[in-house]
Parts: C-alpha cells; sequence; structure tokens
C-alpha cells in the first residue's frame, strides 16, 4: 500500500466518484487490517440502513475533496 | 453505471439538488448491490425519523458540493 | 416540486438560514413522500433532544452552503 | 424572529463562537418552538456527554461558516 | 471568558490542532456550565471509543477552519 | 508532543492520507491519554462496523483539510 494514491485526478465525475468510495474503505483497513474480520463485519453494515446510510456520508466528504481537487471537472471530460 | 455522473452542472438549484439525492444513493448501492435487499430496508429508514435526517445530512453534504461545482447558480437560470 | 429552488440568494442571512432549514426538510420529504407518515413521526424527532441535535447539524451544513452563495452578505442587507 | 440575525460578522473570533452557539440553538427552536418542551428536554442533553459532543459538533460547523464570512478576522481585533 | 479566543492564527500546525481540542470543549461548557458535572461525565466519554470518535470528529472540524485561517501554515513556522 | 505536526505538507496523496489517520488518532489520545485504555478499548471499535464507519468519517474530515493545505498536489508527485 505504498504510493496507494498516486493522484486524486480523475477523467470524470464518476471515476472520482468511484475513488471517494475507495477513500471511504482505506481507512478502514487501516484501522482494521485483519481481512476476515472486515469480511466477518460485512453483513452487519450491508443489511443495516443506518450503516449505508453513514458510508454513503463518509463518501460525500470524500468526493466533496475530490471534486475540488478536480475543479469540479468543469474543463469537461 | 460506466459513466453515470458525466457532469455535476445542472441548469438550476432544483436539479442540482436532485442530483445531490442521486449521489447519496450511488453510495448505498455500491455497498449494498443487491436490489431486494435495499428494497427490503426501505421501511428501515423510511419510517424512522433518525434515519431521515441521517439522509438529509448526506444530501446537505452533497449538495454543498454541487452548488460549489456550479459557483452557485449565480449567473442565474 | 418543478422549481422549488430558483436561487439559493437572499436578502438576510435570517432569510438564508430559513432556506437552510427548508433544505432540511426537502430531503426528508424526497425520501419519505407520504405526508401522513411524516406527520406520524413528527413526535420522534420533535420531543427527542438527540434528534432535534442532529437536524441542527444538517441545518449547519446547508447554512455554510447557502452563506457562501451568498458571499456571506458581505455587501450588506 | 423576523431578522433575528442581521450579519455574520463579529468583532472577534470569540464573539463569532457565541454567534455559532446560537445558530445551532436556533435551527432547534424552528423544529420544536415549545419552549417548554425544549426546557423538559435539557437534562437529556445537558448530562448526556453524547449529546454535548453532537452540539459541540454542530458548533464547529457553524463556526467555520462564520468563520469564513469574517475572513477568519485575520485583519485583527 | 470574555475575550477568550482573540485569534485563530497559531505559530505551528501542532498549536493550531490543540486550539481545535481546545474549541471543542468550549461548545461543551457553553452548554453545560457546571464543572461538576462536566467532571462526573468524563468516564463516559473517556472510556467509551464511539465518544471518543465523535470527539475526534468535532476536532477535526474546528481544525479545519483553523487551519484555513492560517493559511495552511504554507509560510513555514 | 511539543511540535508533532510541523507540516501539512506531504509528497503524494497516500502520505497524506496517512497523515488524515494520525490525526485523527491524536485527538483521541488528547482525550484519553491514557495508552492501557485505549489498548483495552481497541476490540469495541476494530470489530464493531459502525465504529469503523465513523473513524472513516474523521479521516475523511482531515484529508479534506490536508488535501487542500497540499493543494490537491496537482503539482504533481
Amino acid at each position: 500500500m505504498d504510493n496507494w494514491l498516486p493522484t486524486l485526478v480523475t477523467a470524470t465525475p464518476s471515476e472520482g466518484y468511484d475513488l471517494a468510495v475507495k477513500l471511504a474503505r482505506i481507512a478502514v483497513k487501516k484501522t482494521q487490517p485483519d481481512a476476515d474480520e472486515r469480511e466477518r463485519m460485512r453483513p452487519d453494515y450491508a443489511g443495516d440502513a443506518d450503516a449505508l446510510i453513514a458510508v454513503s456520508q463518509v463518501v460525500a466528504t470524500n468526493f466533496a475533496t475530490i471534486a475540488a481537487a478536480n475543479d469540479y471537472w468543469r474543463a469537461g471530460a
């Protein structure tokens, strides 16, 4: 995981959103490095409305950063 | 879902707000791809005040990004 | 609800704050379109300190957007 | 409560912070207009660590807006 | 507590972070002015992982404001 | 912990993200200085999906600050 995030620049907003999802997951991995443990917890959030909304909140915060980094893709895709 | 978000630009603040709602839902879909599962959870949040407030928080965060991307629609609709 | 939000510009910070409250409510309406259901839930949040604080958080986030859109009403009311 | 917020400009950061606290309370008043009800709930949050932290979060969000409005009081008090 | 916050400017990011922690505590003090009550609640959050994460969230929000006020200390310490 | 944060500037987004994680932990340390207590709580959040999502939210907020401080690493790594 040395340089897993070389840039915040993406070609399109869609790709920027995917990167926001990825960033949200990285923080979880860094706090709980055990992949089996994370897999065990998957049903805890994938089947829980409150947890899914909370995930969406994290993604929204990351997307704000990535969108700013890309100057909101105003120059066009 | 390849290029589902070609641009953050919308004609009006109302359309920008709708896009913010859409973004909030996309993160949920990407975390819980099973449509039946999501449908099953609908009453969990649609009938729960706390969950609805949390949804509103996610939308507010996304709307901030979209509003900035549109320079707050200052140029007029 | 076609163009319910024609502009983010308001004459005063007070009106901007009212708009922030309105935005917070719109996300709830779009997620739970049934007015009777929403009315049924009113005591759940209007009488619950945690829910009221959460509402205040959503309003604060929306107010940040609206304040920026109005350049913080620096030009005077 | 017509024009209760004529400006976001304050003389000092301290006053700006007080205004942030005020803003946090206004959203609560607008959602629960009954003063007796609000007074009844006071022990629910004033004696609860989680609620106090949540209040602090709302104040932090409002303070960010007010600080930006005052250009972070860089010009000096 | 008249002018307890004369400026948001600090010499280093470390000091800025300390100020962010202080801001987070002030909101709590203003909502619960009784020092004994606050002391009584200390174990409720100092020994609770969820509360500590919530505190960290408030500090992060305040730090964003202070960092912007200091132009991210780009000019060097 | 005198000058533990000399700068917000990092060479790459990856390092900036690591710094965001570090900032999230510092607030916890400052609120709960007892290392044994913090270690005791580790399973409370490392094995709890909701807590991990909340950690990810704090990291996202800190990353936004650090990304802005680095002008989003637009100049290249």
